[in-house]
């Protein structure tokens, strides 16, 4: 069995007992139950997850994913190819918004090269996973073969593992390469058949003129390559990118081994929607970090039922959403863990008679 | 002159160069322009009331005020009166949402008796600045005379002034008191002309039936009262309560000392609502940290042209909302002060022809 088949089959839900506890010892916390609102609906499926009523979110690692894009040559972005490499560069740096936002929530950034065009040197922060010299162009032909779209899934589940390995609690996903919002909205569109363009935007900030002939390029991706709908790894052979597959892999690996993913937003959601159609359990392990602005992200946090947590008109990628939304992971968590009970403050709750003389009560 | 009178005089704008500065180097960052949305626009403004380019945010401390409100006594609040006292007594053990949050947060809590029913004894963690056992029933009369609110605003500034002796760069606002939704949801309605209706919430869990004699008890506030909605004070005194008042202080001293404050739900939002309305220029030093629960903090805020950076459906109180979104503004100055710049990291803008080659570019 394929590493990636046997990973699928591996996933098992979040702990129904433990998400029971959760909920229950949310209501017995001294405050209204509900009055935290969607931290404590964070901190059920945390329990869920790890299993634990005091989950651990420790031990945190951003996988960025950079890959090229063929797509590219047709004009979708308003940034060059050489951008790319650039940004994996000035990632080595630390001069990026993920390094400033990762440093910030404790993370660790780990830097994935899945296939940008010109070959890097090779340095201690990049693992170099090359699945090509960028993609082909997805609007004239496959943007890459079945069997590398399924490598590149398994190598994110590698990359994951490795992390692990080192001690990891809680995962962001991140991305960088020049045209990706392209395949990512090709993506999407294959998979929901919606519209394409309800499903495409900006991306790094295209005019109207621009957007449209973005609108027409996907289009005719989609008419060249007729991906299958029911088989999301046809879509991202055809229609995909390398760092969307190795997304695809990082979210099934962590949920295979129990770590809540938090994904950021556009291209992420893309690797997102095709890993929980690969295996829907995965969806349970997700969080979603951000509304971004990219119109298509909506539509596929809508098909996952997930609600993003973040509505801060972001549209960076490279994992800084995911990085921005650890802090309320991490929130969701405390509150679990550190708050006092009614009974052990000697508060009154609601759902005592005052007469009852709770202790320490009456003051 | 009064101590009021004094500082709403020397509250004076954000700095306009500082601004426009903060607003050049965004678009020089490595990312495209926009890209981190309300971001930009926060360290923006905290560049403004900094005065600086490297915006400190180290220094945070969230100012819970606590009071009683006569009007309890109404059936307007799911729990008893002596609730406040004994959440106050939490605070200090430190097992409340907010001493979570705000230990996440790097905040001390700061918590202060503003006229809780039962004396609570002495504690070095809690200031005592009592105006009263509890507010007298804004529904049968004045919940304060005009000189106390006055009072209350004082304290608030002395309060806050005392904490930027300590050092302070960044201050939270939180409340306790049962019964305060409803002061909060009659100043709101005085001061706006709202209908009581639209801006009046469920607090801490009531349900229709309750809800509709909540209305209909600040409905009766304001037809005994005739608060002057042309006279914050005077809403203040008649409708208010003393936690509301003492934080509208704290806003109006951290504003005239170049102190971002970080408003949190809707009796921090009724608090601003009247520290704006005397002193219109503390507007542009509030931060909103989140869209509360209650459906009046949606009205205040709009009427301060104040979005949140939050929604997580909290409905808490105590400062917990703005403990969380600190965060955000810490992120929103490290974004300004520690990302690269195109030039700096050899990146390629997209308003630079990549046939210019800047330096390092072109790898």
């Amino acid at each position: 069995m394929s590493k990636l088949l046997e990973t699928i089959a591996a996933v098992v839900p979040p702990d129904a007992d433990a998400m029971r506890f959760a909920r229950a010892r949310q209501s017995q916390l001294t405050k209204p139950t509900g009055s935290l609102g969607r931290l404590e609906d964070l901190s059920v499926q945390l329990a869920g997850i790890s299993r634990s009523l005091r989950p651990r979110v420790e031990e945190r690692a951003i996988v960025v994913m950079a890959a090229d894009h063929g797509v590219a040559k047709e004009g979708v972005s308003a940034y060059p190819q050489e951008v790319t490499a650039q940004m994996v560069l000035n990632f080595v740096r630390g001069g990026a918004a993920i390094n400033v936002l990762a440093r910030q929530a404790r993370a660790r950034v780990v830097i994935v090269d899945m296939g940008v065009v010109p070959e890097l040197e090779p340095h201690p922060m990049i693992l170099s996973r090359r699945q090509g010299a960028g993609t082909e162009n997805l609007a004239a032909g496959p943007a890459m073969s079945r069997e590398v779209a399924r490598s590149c899934i398994e190598v994110g589940i590698e990359v994951v593992e490795g992390e692990i390995a080192k001690g990891l609690d809680l995962v962001g996903t991140g991305d960088m390469g020049i045209g990706n919002t392209t395949a990512s909205s090709a993506v999407v569109a294959a998979l929901t058949s919606a519209r394409v363009r309800d499903v495409t935007g900006r991306g790094t900030g295209l005019d109207d003129h621009q957007l449209a002939h973005k609108v027409a390029v996907i289009e005719r991706a989609l008419e060249v390559n007729q991906p299958d709908p029911r088989d999301p790894l046809d879509v991202l052979a055809k229609v995909g990118g390398f760092e969307i597959g190795g997304l695809a892999g990082v979210i099934l690996g962590a949920a295979v081994h129990r770590v809540p993913i938090v994904i950021d937003g556009f291209i992420s959601g893309a690797a997102a929607l095709i890993a929980t159609r690969l295996c829907p359990i995965a969806r349970d392990y997700l969080i979603a970090a951000h509304s971004s602005v990219e119109i298509g992200h909506r539509v596929l946090l809508d098909r996952m039922e997930l609600v993003p947590l973040l509505n801060l008109n972001l549209r960076l990628g490279e994992g800084t959403g995911a990085a921005l939304a650890m802090h309320l992971v991490e929130a969701a968590a405390r509150i679990l863990s550190e708050m006092s009970t009614f009974a052990e403050a000697g508060v009154l709750d609601r759902e005592q008679p005052a007469s009852e003389g709770v202790p320490g009560g009456n003051r």
